[in-house]
């Protein structure tokens, strides 16, 4: 079967996004930090459609990282918007914009249904309000044999891991202190649920890569 | 002037020590699991007075962090016992034995005025109802122009962190998650004040260590 592979860049203090997250800052305060590694990557900004950037010891991770996937599921933060209703007046198309940088189809977690949604660039959300083994069931079916990535953090990720869903983590750790926002691990069931192996820590500019695997 | 280095093996999810610390768990539920990495090491077990133990990536390491300390600064809980005052019919020597792994003059930050402790091996602790500076005014002049090192976790670590007075700060990251306990970054004030950029990642068993300068 198709792995779930987890990955996030997390600060020191263990969150993995700022306070106050909202649609103006999808982050939350200082969030940005958290992926500044990434953004000055020629690989992630061609991924983001945009030009520029270079190359260092974090291509490597981040190339990997993408190899493989078929289909992504994230939860409905991470997609965009607040925890109510979509709104049919206007309905809200994501913190994306119209080509995401994800190109697959993307499984998205929401107690609200609502129509798939087709964005340029290969990118479909498709709503999925049966809970996160329907939506890994969907993910895995649409990966066609390939892996499947859990992207965002906080309660979605917490939800997956605490299930034991998820078969490999990587952190991308950075040397801020945010002090407040959303905790990785703030699932109170992963400390009795939750068994990791070490792959690998790697250094990169700003940023160390630590791979781990879930064992049972 | 010497510096003041800070290391401690942390929890995947951010704690230095376990829940419900006490004299008969002087390091909480499930923080033994912090430091399996190094018991293991003949190079720790010989500090500690015991025999046998392998090498691996982590002894060079360990190695590296004890070089060139000539004094501890450590808060009374890493020494052992309560909050209260000292008790004069059965004063605690604290939870290391008669021959602590130090081996050097330790300073033990507490606010009950006692005399200092000399035991086998070299390690005397010497009581400092000063505060933070005085405690490391003193390690600094013991430690001769060598470095100080600063020992334990929590509220210590944290006030020595927020007031800017460490200069390196090595995390031995354990892929552990303890779900509760006491954390590294607990102080508030640090998010605002404690700036960091990696030195150094690296890969051991069980372990990816990790080292950071503190920037001014």
């Amino acid at each position: 079967m198709s792995r779930l592979s987890y990955g996030v860049s997390m600060s020191l203090d263990g969150f993995v996004a700022g306070d106050n997250q909202g649609p103006d800052n999808p982050l939350g305060v200082g969030g940005e930090l958290l992926h500044a590694w990434m953004r000055e990557l020629e690989v992630w900004r061609a991924q983001a459609g945009q030009t520029g950037g270079g190359s260092n010891a974090s291509t490597k991770v981040l190339k990997e990282e993408g190899e493989n996937i078929g289909a992504i599921v994230m939860g409905r933060n991470m997609f965009g918007g607040g925890p109510g209703p979509w709104s049919s007046e206007q309905p809200w198309r994501g913190w994306w914009g119209e080509n995401p940088p994800f190109h697959r189809p993307v499984y998205v977690l929401t107690h609200y249904e609502r129509e798939p949604l087709a964005m340029d660039g290969g990118t479909t959300f498709t709503f999925v309000t049966g809970g996160i083994h329907a939506a890994l069931d969907l993910a895995r079916e649409a990966a066609g044999g390939q892996d499947v990535a859990l992207f965002g953090g906080g309660s979605t990720a917490g939800e997956y891991l605490a299930a034991g869903l998820v078969d490999e983590v990587s952190i991308h750790l950075v040397p801020v202190i945010l002090g407040a926002g959303v905790r990785l691990f703030d699932n109170p069931d992963l400390a009795s649920t939750l068994r990791l192996e070490q792959v690998s820590a790697m250094e990169a500019p700003g940023v160390a890569h630590l791979k781990y695997r879930v064992t049972r």
